[in-house]
């Protein structure tokens, strides 16, 4: 995820306003007892990288195709050998293939195979996550987000023969070269494209049951590598873009990993980063950086990831019974419960328009989602979430306000959200139907089982009803489905969003997805979308928590 | 000097032809017993480069202007500090200069001036000697030559604060910095721009006469820049561009060095650089490499280059009475006396139509120059300098057939080159009158005085004389002047054409100049010139040696 045009001014008046809500609460930094060990504790769970060279499989081209993802497909190729045993000058545009989705450093040899070098060799390198970004030109740019992530650099050689590490690092499976300057007095070959791949992953999680569907495995797989492959010294986002540390993805990061890779502690390390990054008035930001040493994107103050900062921890420690670090997270915890508090109005409904006003408040990539329903009830489930926390711990003491304000705010949403008639929660002025509601109505326990499985059962019937916009929304609407009851449902929605992902190429599932719209990106260029993002891995999460669900 | 497309047929006939040559005259490496030592006299005489850190004095604004060098000049800006002190954002394309020609690294450092860096950023490096190289377009690139020799860098900066250095070496004077992709959520400004530059030179030469005027004073200092940019760790011919040891480079910057910095190590390594990679049949070959080893340019032979080796070997001995050095050298310079045994002619005449389709016969870069005049002359200079180096060394029994034959083309090439009732010497079969012939024949005495004068007096009078194309046959149409007594014309020729540059705004002299066409280009696109070069520099030779012509 990262910052879009559409949501900057809300975010600089996110800024503004936090800022005297900061002065309100509290003008010295709250943490300041902590915050130094919270950092350290950060820095030793830091794992180090796993190292693996890769070379590619083969050489592809990239064809224009109606039919595929995005209108390209890859289509196999000579051998790598053929790109290394001729003269390059021919190959201009060649595109060689890894074959799987790799994050680390490129290297390549260049050297002379008649004549002498008498001038430099100018070469652009293209590297691509999908087909497209191979395809179609960058320039002029239309995209919202710095056009510096997209992953093309320009190379000048000066003398061969040399093997050149291209200093960024980049996330591809396919990397594109062009000559764009070379002597015609003398020739030259590119050779050894090599690949080191880096990953914290260091376990192999067992296999789904035997008689799981291809598609499920397939599913699994993709979400597993997904996953691996944004487990670098944080849980990030996308090993293309952003690169770092958000809370949102965080959580569902952690969530897979609890049920594959268990390696708790890079979740231990995001926890204590982010916690010793956190804003002087204790509330939480909502992605962090870790070089050149650690620090937060100051100002971006995302509502609902400080809530889910909560849900996290309290996963975390229920799953490892590592109450250590619950205890030394609780004051973290314990403050983003004001958040709640501040909001929560007298009718027990959050006043979600103030809090709009005052935050990125964001659910989802979609416009037009209405985030009264959505709010609600995440603020019901992180305060209960949080009380479960409390008494894992035995703090319940201190936050001893909790249920009963979960109690108001949940029977003040049934009462005022739910559409009897229609058997459908609604959101806002305008009754708004959409997934995102219903879905967090459910896991929430505002509405019923019952009301729960009518709910989703009409939704597709709702001509209006406000769709995911992607992956990170369908989790919740994943986790509905499951918690509802409606195995079925979920292992068709399952299928069908993320097995579509599989069916059209993904070696890592995507940031960004909508059947009716591959282009769609909210950052105006779909080539600078992300397309191995860790908020679209949680199939591993499902496939493997549920198993009578989906391993059959 | 670079090969060009018109020469590259040739250039390749030649190699085929050498060949043969090679295999007729000796199947193994007749250096083999000394090829070793030369290398390591080479490598023991490599100077270590002194390194001086500059910073630009300030912004300047690149204005279109039709009375300017090639239509653009550079205008005076606001001071370094209103780039350092604001976001770079603003200010895309701005143009810093050092003030003067700087050959070496370009280092910056980049940070953020507001907000978090939540995005790489995408930034165009394009380094300039003269102000179109900043302004024009390089693609779509016509030129014959590598587009890579152009010095525009494309760098993605992944994170800040960040001090980079671009990897390639530089040669230029103003830097040219475009942002080509940033995020809208951070701002940052580029400080402390910097530029290691190196020399080997380490002398200062004394000041000339007082009352030499302004413009040769002038005319001077740009030539004493000219070398010692181009003295690295061999004489380059460029610093921009080839950036290697070329002969005839060497020739005139060592004629230069004699008379300013005085650095006869650089000049010593040279000699034995390019003897140490002549080729097998012992024919030296007319441009070598220092890394990463040092090598030649295989199958790159050039005739008149072999004969100025000599030249320049007898000038070095002459010089500096270094005998030894003379001595371990006199096989290379004996060897390439053959050339001028295979291509005379019983009549005396050099048989210019075989060697030209043997060798690149380069003499200058002027399209429909007659070599035959040149060729004779220069084959008779360089007979008569080899038996001086003979001599000096007390070698003449060696080359005992050398004055005999001298004279035979000496006396052939006035019998049938000299138009008495012209006063002109002409060449090849259209007879064709030109700078280059009338210069040839002056140097190598085959005029008398008389004849000379009359000649070089009556060049400007005939409308279609073949002028010199550059400044390198401009040195031996000088050098010709001096020769011949022709004082006041030497001075004036000086300062119209070597002064014009200056006028024009050179800091350091320029591979090509034609004051009737200032984008001349042997390589079809004049952003690809190099303006600072060796073969230019020889004014500070002609002011310095002959101090009664030029510093009164």
């Amino acid at each position: 995820m990262a910052l879009n045009h559409n949501h900057s001014k809300i975010c600089f008046v996110a800024v503004t306003c936090m800022l005297l809500f900061t002065a309100s609460v509290k003008a010295q930094d709250i943490y300041a007892q902590y915050r130094q060990s919270w950092l350290k504790k950060a820095e030793d769970f830091k794992p180090k990288l796993t190292e693996t060279v890769k070379q590619p499989i083969g050489l592809v081209k990239m064809e224009k195709d109606a039919s595929a993802f995005q209108g390209w497909k890859a289509v196999k190729g000579n051998g790598i050998d053929s790109l290394y045993n001729q003269s390059f000058k021919k190959q201009s545009g060649v595109v060689a293939d890894f074959g799987e989705h790799l994050t680390g450093y490129c290297t390549f040899t260049i050297n002379t195979l008649r004549g002498t070098q008498d001038a430099p060799v100018r070469l652009k390198f293209t590297f691509g996550e999908v087909p497209a970004e191979l395809s179609v030109p960058f320039d002029p740019y239309p995209g919202g987000l710095s056009r510096a992530w997209l992953q093309d650099e320009i190379i000048t050689v000066t003398e061969m023969p040399a093997t050149i590490t291209i200093p960024r690092r980049l996330a591809c499976r396919y990397v594109k070269i062009e000559l764009l300057g070379a002597s015609s007095y003398f020739d030259f070959h590119i050779t050894k494209i090599q690949f080191k791949a880096t990953t914290s992953v260091t376990t192999t999680p067992a296999g789904l049951a035997a008689g799981t569907s291809p598609m499920i495995n397939d599913i699994d797989r993709v979400g597993l590598t997904t996953l691996k492959e944004c487990m670098q010294t944080v849980y990030e986002d996308g090993p293309k873009r952003d690169r770092r540390l958000w809370i949102g993805d965080l959580y569902l990061e952690s969530l897979a990993n609890m049920y594959s890779f268990k390696n708790y502690d890079l979740t231990r390390r995001c926890f204590y980063l982010l916690a010793g990054l956190s804003g002087d008035d204790g509330i939480l930001i909502s992605n962090v950086f870790e070089t050149p040493e650690p620090h937060a994107q100051v100002g971006n103050r995302l509502l609902d990831y400080c809530f889910l900062y909560n849900v996290a921890l309290k996963e975390y420690v229920a799953a490892t019974n590592d109450k250590q670090t619950g205890l030394e997270l609780w004051p973290v915890a314990k403050k983003q419960l004001d958040i709640a508090r501040k909001y929560a109005g007298a009718d027990g409904m959050m006043d979600y328009v103030k809090a709009g006003k005052e935050w990125w408040v964001f659910f989802d990539w979609k416009d037009g989602l209405d985030k009264q329903g959505p709010l609600q009830g995440l603020t019901v489930y992180a305060l209960n979430q949080t009380y479960q926390l409390a008494k894992l711990l035995g703090k319940e003491n201190e936050v001893a306000d909790i249920p009963a304000l979960a109690k108001k705010l949940k029977d003040a949403a049934h009462k005022n959200l739910y559409d009897k008639k229609q058997g459908l929660f609604v959101s806002g002025t305008d009754k708004q139907i959409s997934y995102g509601t219903q879905a967090w109505m459910i896991l929430s326990g505002v509405a019923s089982k019952a009301e729960a499985q009518k709910a989703l059962k009409a939704l597709p019937g709702v001509a209006n009803a406000v769709h995911p916009g992607g992956p990170y929304m369908y989790h919740y609407y994943m986790a509905a489905l499951i918690e509802s009851g409606l195995k079925t449902e979920a292992k068709e929605a399952l299928q069908n969003y993320w097995g579509d992902m599989v069916k059209k190429g993904a070696d890592t599932f995507w940031e960004v997805y909508d059947p009716n719209d591959e282009l769609k990106s909210p950052y105006n260029f779909y080539p600078v979308n992300s397309y191995c993002h860790a908020w679209s891995c949680t199939p591993v999460y499902f496939i493997r928590k549920y198993p009578d669900t989906f391993q059959n």
